[in-house]
C-alpha cells in the first residue's frame, strides 16, 4: 500500500465537505450518535470547548455578568408570548408531551401520563428567562440586570453537520435588562466586541463585525449584530450574534420597573450567544490536509513530547528525560497559564504517535531520542508549518523562548487566515461581475470541489425581494452590513442609492 | 412592628421544612419557576455550584478522568436494553414525541411531526454512553476508559423541593469501563472516596461511607455505594453514589474488548454522580435561624466589607479605605486561591446590608467606618458565631491571619456538624428501643416540628421484607451498611445473626 500524500483523505481541494468530517474524525473531536442529529463530543473536542468556555466566562464576568441557570423546558404558552419568536422556532421544536412510560397492549413501553400543556425543549431562553426577569426587576435600582447561562439547547434541524448544525448543541446565552434604550444598545455592542476579541485574539479567526438585514434577524429582535468569518472554501460562517431586543420581550414577559420618578416603564433587553459552532469555525479556518491545526491559546495541549527509542533498554531513560523537559516547560507561562505539555508514553511506534498528534493539531511537537539527549537539544515541529519542516533547537533555548514560540504560532495562524480572507474579499460594482464571482465553474463528476469567489463587498439598496431573488439565483445572502462603513454608492442591481457596501457570501 | 428574633421565620424548631425554603429565599439562591418542579438557580446559588464544580472537576482530572458530552435524548429502545434500569426510570421520564409545532383546527399551536421512536430526556446516561463505549472500546489497550460528563438530567418527580428533588437538576456523571472486575471495583471505591473527601473537606459536611441494601440500589447496578450525611432535623441525606455495574450494562450495550490473549470479553463498568442536591445538604447542615452559613472553601465570597458612614461627605473616603483593605486581602491566599472579597458599595443603610450578607452566609463580615479607620482596625463578624459576637481587630493583624481565620471557620463548621451527628447517632439493640427512637412525640397543632432520634446503628439480618415492614411502620430505611465494620451480633427484629450494624434513618 502506498503511503497517502496527506494524513486526511480527501484533501480540501478534492472534497471540502468530506475533508471537514475526516478532520474531525482524525482528531477524535466528536462523532455522530445514535440520536438523529446529535453528536457525542469526545474528550479532545470537549477539552477545547472547556478552554473556550473558561476564557469567555472570564470575559463575561469582567464585564459585570453573573451566571445563573434556568429550566430546560419552556411551556408552550410562554413561547407564544412573542409572535415573531414562536414563528421563528415552531418548525424545529422538540416537544415533550408525556411524563412516563407504561406497557402498551403488546407489552412494549409507550408514552403515558400526557401533560396538560406540552413543554418545548429550549431552543433559546428569552421567554423563560423573561418570566424570571419580570419577578427580579421591580425598580430602576435592579437595573442593569446582567445574566449569562451556559446550557444545552435543541433545534430540530433537518440537515445536520457536526459542530456546525446539530439538533442539540452547547452554548452560552447572555440575557440582560436595562433602564434605557441607549444602555441596552451599548450592551449589545459591548458583547459583540467581546465576541470579536475572543474569536480573533484567542481562536485566531479574523471576523467582520456587522448588522444583519431584516430577513436574517433573530426572531423577535429589533437589531441583530454578528461576527462573520471566512472559511477555507470561501463561505461565510456566523460565529456569534448579539441582539438588541428593544422592548419586545419586556412587553411579552411584563418586565417592568419603576423609574426614578416613580413611573412604571418597560425594560429594554438584549441577548447574545456563541455555541459549539465556534469549534466548526476553528476547524475550517486553520486545518490543513494533515488534519486539525489548533491555536496555542486554546489548544487542550500546547506541546506534545514524543520519546523516540529503538529498544526497551533505551526507553526508561528517554522517557525520564522527556518528563524532565516537560517539567521545565510547565514552569513557563503563556497567555496567563502554565504551558500545557503532554508526554506521550504509550508503547507505540514513535512515527505513528507523531502523526496522531499532527492530526490532533497540537501546536508544537518535540521528538526526543538518545542523540538529542547527547546534544542537549530537541527536535521541534511546529503545526503551523509543514510536517517535514522540523529543526533541532538547544533545550535551554527552546525552554526559555517557549512563550514567544507559542505566540509566534498564534500570530502566524491569524495572519494566514486574514491574508486568505483579504485575497478572497472583493469590491464588486456590477451585477455581471457579481454573478460571475459567485458562479463556480461547472464541476464534472469526481472533480475537485467547485470554488466560488468568496466575499463580495457590494452596494445594496436594502430591498428584501431582491435579496431573496439573489439567494434563489446564487445561494448568496447579505452576511452583514459592516459596522465599519464604506463610502456611499449605487446598488448595481437596482440603480438605487446605497448608503454603504455590504458583505455578500454563501454561508454555513 | 417588633423586630423578629431571628432573620428567618419560622425557625428550625418551629417548622424545619418551611425554614429550609425561607433560607433559600433569604439567601437568594434559587426560586421555583413556572415549569412544574423546575427551579431557577439564581446567581448566588449558581456561583456556589460553580465553586463546587471547579473543585470536583480538578479532583476527577487528578484521578485520570476526562470530560466529554453525550446526547440529551435517549432512544426508548436504548433505555429498554437493561431490564432493571428501564423499570427503575419508566415512571418518571420526560418523553419527547414530536419535533415541531403547527396551528391546530382552532388556530392554536399543537405538537406536530410525530417521531417514529419516542425519545427520553436523559434521567441518567448509562445506556447512551454505553452505546458510545461499545465503539470506543475494542482492545484491552483502550481500557480503562475514564469519562465524566457535566450535564442536566430530568426525572419527573411528583413531589419536588428546591435542590433536594427537582424535575430537572444539574449533576456530573462518571462512566468508566475496565478490563477486570477488580479494576472496576477499585474505581467504584476510589470515586466514593473522592466524594467523601470533597464533601467533608470542602463542604464541611461529615459523611458515613457505606453500601446500599438491594432495595435501595441503582437500577441495573450490582452494588451501590453512598455517602450519607445527617441534616439538622436528624434525617439522612444521600450526598453521592458510586455504582459497580458489573457486566450488566456492558452486555446490554455490547461493550466488548479483545484481551491480551485475543479473547473477546465484556468490559466491567462503573458510574458515579453528585448533583445540585449537594447544595441542599450544605444548606441543611450548616444554616441557622439567621439564614445560610457557607464554608469558606466554597463560598462565592469569603469576605464582605460593608462601609459604614453617616453622611455623603464621609462616604468616598470610607469606600476608598474599604477598597484598599479589600486589595490587601485579595493578595492573601486561602485553599490555593486568592481570598475573595466583595465591597458592598450599594447606597443602602449599613445595618440593612449587614443583615443581607448574614442571610447569604458569607463567612466573614467586616464593618468599617471612620472610627475604625482612625484606630486602623476592623470590626469583624464571623458567620459561624452569633450575629452579635463581633470584635475589633487591628487591620494588619486581621490581614496577616486571614487564611487562618477562614480555616478556623471551616474547621468549626465541620466540628459542629460532626458533634451534632455524634449526639444523634445511637447504637440500638432492641426492637422496642428502635421503635421509640424513631417515634416523634405526638405533635399538637402549631407545635414545633416533631423530632425523632436520628441515626440508629442496629444489627440487621438483611431481610428485604423486614426492611419494607419497618419502612411502612416508621418511614425508616437502611441508609447504608457502613464500610467501617462493627462487631457481629444479633438482629433485634428476627433474632438471626447479623454480620454488622447498619445505619437506619429517615431520609430525604
Amino acid at each position: 500500500m502506498n503511503k497517502p500524500r496527506t494524513a486526511i483523505a480527501p484533501t480540501r481541494e478534492e472534497n471540502y465537505a468530506e475533508w471537514y468530517q475526516q478532520v474531525i474524525r482524525a482528531a477524535d473531536l466528536a462523532e455522530n450518535s445514535a440520536v438523529r442529529g446529535c453528536m457525542v463530543i469526545k474528550p479532545w473536542g470537549y477539552a477545547l470547548w472547556e478552554n473556550m468556555q473558561r476564557v469567555l466566562d472570564d470575559m463575561f464576568k469582567a464585564t459585570g455578568h453573573q451566571n445563573a441557570y434556568f429550566p430546560l423546558f419552556i411551556p408552550l404558552s410562554f413561547m407564544q408570548k412573542e409572535a415573531a419568536h414562536v414563528d421563528g422556532f415552531a418548525k424545529e421544536c422538540a416537544v415533550v408531551t408525556h411524563h412516563r412510560l407504561e406497557a402498551g397492549p403488546d407489552g412494549k413501553l409507550v408514552p403515558a401520563g400526557e401533560l396538560d400543556e406540552p413543554l418545548i425543549v429550549r431552543p433559546t431562553s428569552e421567554t423563560i428567562i423573561g418570566d424570571a426577569f419580570s419577578r427580579w426587576v421591580q425598580s430602576y435600582r435592579d437595573l442593569p440586570l446582567l445574566i449569562n447561562q451556559w446550557a444545552n439547547v435543541v433545534r430540530w434541524e433537518m440537515r445536520t453537520r457536526m459542530f456546525l448544525r446539530t439538533t442539540e448543541f452547547l452554548w452560552q446565552e447572555g440575557h440582560t435588562a436595562h433602564a434605557t434604550r441607549e444602555d441596552a444598545i451599548a450592551e449589545t455592542m459591548r458583547m459583540l466586541d467581546v465576541y470579536a476579541t475572543f474569536v480573533e485574539e484567542w481562536m485566531a479567526v479574523p471576523v467582520i463585525k456587522g448588522e444583519k438585514t431584516a430577513g436574517e434577524r433573530f426572531p423577535g429582535a429589533d437589531n441583530t449584530y454578528c461576527i462573520e468569518a471566512m472559511m477555507q472554501d470561501r463561505k461565510a460562517l456566523q460565529a456569534g450574534t448579539s441582539h438588541f431586543l428593544g422592548q419586545n420581550f419586556a412587553k411579552a414577559s411584563e418586565i417592568q420597573f419603576l423609574d426614578q420618578n416613580g413611573t412604571r416603564q418597560y425594560a429594554w433587553t438584549t441577548s447574545w450567544g456563541v455555541s459549539t459552532r465556534l469549534i466548526g469555525s476553528l476547524i475550517m479556518t486553520h486545518s490543513d490536509d494533515d488534519g486539525l491545526v489548533l491555536p496555542p491559546k486554546i489548544a487542550p495541549a500546547q506541546i506534545v513530547i514524543v520519546p523516540i527509542y529503538r529498544s526497551d533498554d533505551e526507553r526508561p531513560r528517554v522517557i525520564e528525560y522527556c518528563q524532565r523537559v516537560a517539567q521545565e516547560l510547565r514552569a513557563q507561562r503563556y497567555a496567563d497559564r502554565p504551558v500545557s505539555v503532554i508526554v506521550d508514553e504509550r508503547d507505540e511506534r514513535g512515527g505513528e504517535k507523531v502523526w496522531q498528534w499532527i492530526k490532533k493539531g497540537v501546536p508544537v511537537r518535540l521528538e526526543i531520542g538518545p542523540r538529542d539527549m547527547e546534544k542537549d537539544s530537541l527536535f521541534v515541529g511546529r503545526r503551523d508549518k509543514g510536517h517535514k519542516d522540523k529543526q533541532s533547537i538547544a533545550r535551554g533555548e527552546f525552554v526559555a523562548n517557549v512563550a514567544a514560540t507559542l505566540q509566534s504560532i498564534q500570530d502566524s495562524l491569524f495572519a494566514r487566515a486574514r491574508q486568505f480572507r483579504e485575497q478572497h474579499l472583493q469590491r464588486i460594482d456590477t451585477k455581471e461581475e457579481f454573478y460571475r464571482f459567485f458562479t463556480a465553474p461547472p464541476a464534472p463528476e469526481n472533480a475537485p470541489t467547485p470554488i466560488h469567489g468568496g466575499f463580495a463587498l457590494t452596494h445594496f439598496s436594502g430591498d428584501v425581494d431582491l435579496e431573496r431573488r439573489i439567494k434563489d439565483d446564487l445561494g448568496v445572502t447579505v452576511r452583514c452590513i459592516p459596522l465599519e462603513k464604506s463610502e456611499a454608492g449605487t446598488c448595481p442591481f437596482t440603480g438605487k442609492p446605497s448608503a454603504q457596501r455590504v458583505v455578500w457570501a454563501k454561508a454555513y
